[in-house]
C-alpha cells in the first residue's frame, strides 16, 4: 500500500460511528457523523495556497484531498442533537515510500494549521502523529474491508505518560444504490 | 516484543471501557468492566488438563494465563446495571518467534473451547483471529503506555465481506497505591 492508494481507497462518502473514552472520568462519548473525502489536483488553487503558507518542507506533495464532515454529538446537555460540521484541506508530503508529513489547513471548524507525521505500517495501517502544545494525538486508520475503515486515536501528554483520552470510529462507505 | 514479554506486561488488574458498534443498526454499546490477568505455571493442573483436552498441536506451550472479568453493561433494558462475569484459561502455543495458536478453555461464561491464531506485528501489536461457525473475530491489542492498553475487535462473516460489529476498549491498569 502506498499513501496514494490508501487515499484513493478512502475517497467517497462515509457514515461514521465514533466512541470517545475520557479515561480519567470514565466517560463515554458517542457521535454519528458523515464524512466526505474528495481527492484534489495539485494544481487546485486552495492546495497551492496552503503549500505556500507553510515553511518549505523536504519531500514531494502528493494526492491532496478535502475532508468535510458533519456530526451529531451526545455531549451537549442543552442541545442533544447539536450538529457540528467542518471541512479542511490536507496535503501529504512524501518523504519516503512509507512516511512523510501531512499538512492540514485551517478549516471553518479548525482553529489552526497542523503539520503531522504519517507512516504506513507493513500491515497497511496508516498512522498519524500530531503535536498540539503540550499534547500529542496519535491516530491509526486501517481498512477491514473495501467499504469499512477503523480509526483509533489517543491523546497523550508530550512526555508520553499521561493518556488523556482515546477514541475509536467505525466508518462504513455510503453506497449510492441509484448509480 | 515476544509473546512472553507481551503477556508479562499484561499481567495485573485493569479497568476497561469498551464501546461496541453494531454497524447495520448504528447502535452503540458501552461497558465498564474489571479484568484480571494472572500468569500461570505450565505445571498448573488446569493448564495440563486443557492441553490434554485438545488435539495435539505443533508448537511449544508457553506463558499460560487466567483471565477473569466482570462487566456492567448498558444493553439489558430490564436491568441496566446487570453484571456479567467469567473467567477462562488461555495457553499460547508458539510456532515461531511472532506467531502461533492461543487455546482458550470453556469458562463459566464461555460456551465452547476456542483455538485462535495469534501474530505479533512489527509495531508490537498483538493480533488474534478466531473462527466461530460462519463468522471470524479479529482482535488487536496494543500498549499505548506501560499502564494503558487498547483493544479493537471486528466480527465478520467468514467470506470477509460482511462486517457485523466492531468494538474498542481502553484498558487502564489499576495501581495499588497502598503497596
Amino acid at each position: 500500500m502506498t499513501i496514494e492508494s490508501f487515499l484513493l481507497k478512502s475517497e467517497g462518502e462515509w457514515k461514521s460511528m465514533r466512541s470517545g473514552h475520557s479515561l480519567a472520568f470514565q466517560q463515554f462519548e458517542e457521535v454519528i457523523s458523515q464524512i466526505k473525502i474528495t481527492i484534489l489536483k495539485l494544481t487546485d488553487s486552495k492546495v497551492s495556497a496552503l503549500l505556500s503558507s507553510i515553511p518549505l518542507q523536504t519531500g514531494i506533495p502528493t494526492t491532496p484531498f478535502r475532508m468535510a464532515w458533519n456530526a451529531e454529538s451526545d455531549w451537549e446537555p442543552d442541545d442533544p442533537n447539536q450538529v457540528s460540521s467542518g471541512e479542511c484541506i490536507l496535503i501529504p508530503i512524501k518523504q519516503s515510500e512509507n512516511n512523510g508529513l501531512l499538512i492540514r489547513s485551517i478549516g471553518y471548524a479548525e482553529s489552526e494549521q497542523a503539520i503531522s507525521k504519517y507512516k504506513l505500517l507493513n500491515d497497511d495501517t496508516f498512522t498519524l502523529s500530531t503535536e498540539y502544545g503540550q499534547s500529542v494525538a496519535e491516530e491509526r486508520i486501517w481498512f477491514i474491508s473495501p467499504n469499512v475503515r477503523c480509526r483509533s486515536s489517543v491523546l497523550k501528554t508530550i512526555s508520553g505518560n499521561g493518556i488523556l483520552q482515546t477514541s475509536f470510529s467505525s466508518e462504513v462507505r455510503k453506497l449510492d444504490l441509484n448509480g
